[in-house]
């Protein structure tokens, strides 16, 4: 048998019980070039909500009745498939369900016997890993000294952008949305300022800990932060967009920051990037980032939300904030103490 | 004697007669390192409007009480500065005057002997020139083959925008917002397509002269036709930040696009410039534009007010679009044919 959660409506603003159906079917037989693959942890991500929506993104639109997108890791199961061999795991668009059957197109293998929780492919590593590697090193191109801004910045990526940046030397602020997130951010993270948006007028606070102004800004949420960040910026300024949260539930698309003029004025850069362009260099990202993780460098932690039937309502925590690190759907046991392959 | 424009208030809105006062002085004896220029043409630039604000742009806000801040070109009558000599041509801040006493700084001095006429140093060279030439090539990187859009294409930098476009081997589609500016940009200068914004639904015609997306934006109007074009990008699209004219007269800034995150979806980027930045590589630039105009590959034209004491009232023509042309205010006559050095 297999559960799924199908993508059952469009949904107006925040995500709705009925915007899924749970659907519980017999599996198929695999066809040559198939395999069954046993989901462990789905990954719930902002992005997941532009999925649902009717018009194509950076990925085709979801037809309505389908099994919902989304980023996971699990075990072959089953492999007719001469690519795949049982027990091997596997990382990619496995969707909100506990099998997936697959031709194994887009799907990644993980190493085994790394020295890292299982967690950690979706912690640390992973399409995270990626984001926040690349995000920060290669499109905003930090230099020591520089002024680095992270919103979003207890989040899975905001959480990492951060702390690459300290190691890269630049004075790190970050925006967050509780005392708790601030005080983990500033107190175990290091960062060297914290702002809770929440409680705080944004615009005194960003100046009060910018002194010398904003060089680089990566930013995971648009809207006002960043309006807020703009009349701040330094000469040949990068501002890093890497997602807008702030914009994903909007029933009708909220203006854009009415000073995009500051660009001109201080010759800045505002550039989008997505993780998957840079799949070809996972391993030196990935390397990298165990590396700092072995040396106490980073740190990361993850919300792990019990059972797949638990998926819809998780989602909600994103965009509400009330996840404390990257969430984390558990669909079945982890498989047993990874061996060295 | 001296007939001078000052910035008298700070204007609301469009720039109205009473934001100017009219002065006449006599002229200062010259101190040690002064030189005397007599202004011959004034240029009239968008920016010009943003200078007359109380804030800080690129440049330290005016003074009110203070000579109107203008680019111009002038002859040195008088000079006790051994780097000037009288009857030297510079160019620089000279202001909205009839003369202008200066110790030379910033002053850059003209070439003679070339084989343009006298205007051409504002509708061809100078700084038109530069943000025309470095704008496109060096921050919009167009490839043959690419389609690029360009708004006040019948403006000084927009008219040479598309050409340069054309030269690199760029389908061009300018934005024009008269029917007569549409037909000398597509008939006399050779855009692709043109698009009357003042007659035609701006997103609708884009669409239909964009049926491969937009990969490049050279923008110089901002607001609702930067929207639209961030509608129809292409996957690493350059969005060129020259000038946001829309902007420029707004009593409060207008809100900015509502679809910025479609810079993520495409990895396109946003980046603003000011020519400044390329003074140093004025010659490689002006050589190039004199070469293109000598074989008929570019063309310029110049919409010349006559009379400092018009200078404010046709500030005004850039906003309504009046102009039809490098919109210049002579001050003064021409020197004698200019003599090669």
């Amino acid at each position: 048998m297999n559960r799924q959660w199908l993508l059952a409506a469009r949904p107006e603003g925040s995500v709705k019980p009925s915007d899924f159906r749970w659907q519980e079917s017999s599996l198929p037989e695999l066809a040559q070039g198939q395999i069954l693959v046993r989901v462990i942890y789905l990954s719930l991500d902002p992005t997941n909500r532009i999925w649902m929506n009717a018009a194509d993104s950076y990925l085709p639109a979801l037809p309505l009745g389908e099994v919902m997108r989304g980023g996971a890791i699990g075990e072959v199961m089953q492999s007719r498939n001469p690519g795949f061999a049982e027990g091997d795991l596997v990382q990619g668009l496995l969707g909100w369900q506990q099998y997936c059957v697959s031709d194994g197109k887009g799907l990644g293998k993980l190493p085994k016997g790394l020295p890292i929780p299982f967690t950690a492919f979706f912690g640390l590593l992973g399409h995270i890993g990626l984001t926040a590697y690349f995000g920060l090193l290669d499109v905003g191109k930090p230099q020591p000294g520089e002024t680095l801004v992270v919103s979003a910045a207890a989040g899975a990526v905001g959480s990492l952008v951060g702390q690459i940046g300290k190691i890269q030397g630049c004075r790190v602020v970050g925006i967050a949305g509780s005392d708790e997130k601030c005080r983990w951010i500033k107190d175990q993270l290091g960062l060297d300022a914290v702002i809770n948006y929440k409680t705080e007028p944004l615009p005194a606070s960003l100046q009060r800990h910018c002194t010398k102004g904003i060089d680089i800004y990566f930013d995971n949420v648009g809207g006002a932060t960043l309006e807020a960040v703009l009349n701040l910026i330094n000469l040949r300024a990068r501002i890093v967009v890497c997602g807008m949260i702030s914009q994903y539930n909007a029933a009708r698309p909220a203006p854009g920051p009415a000073n995009l003029a500051n660009l001109i004025k201080e010759r800045a850069r505002m550039e989008g990037f997505l993780c998957t362009d840079y799949s070809d260099r996972a391993e030196e990202c990935f390397t990298q980032l165990i590396q700092w993780l072995m040396a106490g460098k980073i740190r990361y932690r993850v919300d792990v939300v019990d059972g797949l039937e638990n998926a819809p309502a998780a989602l909600n925590k994103l965009f509400d904030g009330s996840n404390a690190g990257k969430l984390l759907v558990k669909v079945g046991p982890e498989p047993g103490p990874l061996r060295a392959v």
